[in-house]
């Protein structure tokens, strides 16, 4: 059986140690850290620990982003951010900016994004580099609690072909994030030629029937139980599919 | 918190009672339904009861379809199967072919899979009408246990943008799969515009975690604590995306 177990932190401030207040929650609840522990990040908080917030009021927009802003309907100032946070355009129309970011994910507004963000006025970016906060609060909860978890950060994104958002993982440390099927056998003896399952992003929608489903703040949740998954190193750019590989482009 | 539970079923063969099969192994784990519970099945299983199944040798390849297995390097019997299984092409590559199926779902080979199929060559087709068949399978398990569950049934699909695959949700019966969160408020008081989450999908995604992990066949996995979800009539159509609304098409 696998267990999701959600974790309720105060409200995650620039500077705040979050591996801290992960284990002050767990230690509230009477629970701890167990080898083998996935512990799914909701990005937001990671970013506003790290100063990733940027107040509006000071950013001056180009006049492409003026001019973008315009043909969108969006605030130029958001429109600035958001392009300083990209390195292409991939959709503009109203009331949407679909870009790939500078690490790679295509997504909405490259992820920055005005909700859950304390302070008017004020919008959260991505992490600079998921991995590395990945692998930072991994290592951080391994000198507090001597156990061995993997850490995803995870983002919500659309996508194409399908409504409603899901959650993917965007930062990764302690797993590998795509599991190969292939040349095992199934249950009747098939060798299975090219199956590769991409168990940080279920990872990180599992993750997401408890954080940020509540009315409560839950950005954090472990999930336990899921013995079958490769240990070691991987990143969260292993998930993204290059352009000329992608089958449905 | 939230519990994923494996069914570990026998080998399900045409006509087999899968609501009478979840139940017989849930007794054997001490274990019965409880109101709420979320019973996600492998597409496979329920393809095979309702007899979804063909024998490559029985099939006559159309003109068509010789032609574009040559093109394609793939099993011109195969390849009819697909074709009368979908209404449109996709991608047609080596090796490949995506489409969209008379259901309206946009995947490689309409489903139609070779693995995990007992006896040789032979493969799998998708349900006719996964909502009709999880509604049908909704209904037994109330027949049986008093209780009030939904049921999905699952598929594993690959996906632009990303590698590896994730499953998601093709046959919903007692849940609604989008939740929409637009109007309500976040933890700071900002009004969410737009965000859908498509619930369904996370919750497919949560039982691939254990579901065609293990080299035992679980084909079923029951989630308990997801109180958060909106009951009441809804479909696996819901969640397919028409092409003229898709944001990334």
């Amino acid at each position: 059986m696998i267990q999701i177990i959600p974790l309720t932190l105060p409200i995650v401030k620039e500077g705040d140690d979050i591996a801290n207040l992960i284990c002050e929650e767990l230690a509230r609840k009477d629970l701890s850290l167990m080898d083998g522990d996935i512990v799914v990040i909701a990005h937001k908080i990671v970013s506003r620990s790290e100063g990733r917030t940027v107040d509006l009021s000071s950013v001056k927009p180009s006049f492409f982003a003026e001019n973008l802003a315009k043909e969108i309907c969006k605030d130029p100032r958001l429109v600035e951010i958001i392009l300083r946070e990209s390195k292409k355009i991939v959709r503009a129309r109203k009331g949407l900016l679909i870009v790939e970011t500078l690490h790679g994910f295509v997504c909405a507004n490259a992820g920055v994004d005005q909700s859950n963000t304390p302070g008017h006025g004020k919008v959260t970016l991505l992490p600079v580099n998921p991995d590395a906060s990945a692998e930072r609060l991994r290592k951080k909860l391994f000198e507090l609690t001597d156990k061995n978890v993997a850490v995803i950060i995870s983002d919500t994104h659309g996508r194409p072909l399908r409504r409603g958002v899901i959650n993917v993982a965007i930062g990764i440390s302690g797993l590998k994030p795509l599991r190969n099927y292939a040349g095992e056998r199934d249950l009747f003896g098939y060798v299975m030629s090219h199956t590769v399952v991409a168990v940080a992003d279920l990872l990180s929608s599992a993750a997401a029937l408890v954080i940020g489903q509540s009315s409560e703040a839950v950005p954090v949740a472990i999930i336990r139980g899921a013995h079958f998954l490769e240990r070691g190193k991987g990143t969260g750019r292993d998930l993204i599919m290059p352009e000329e590989d992608d089958l449905f482009r």
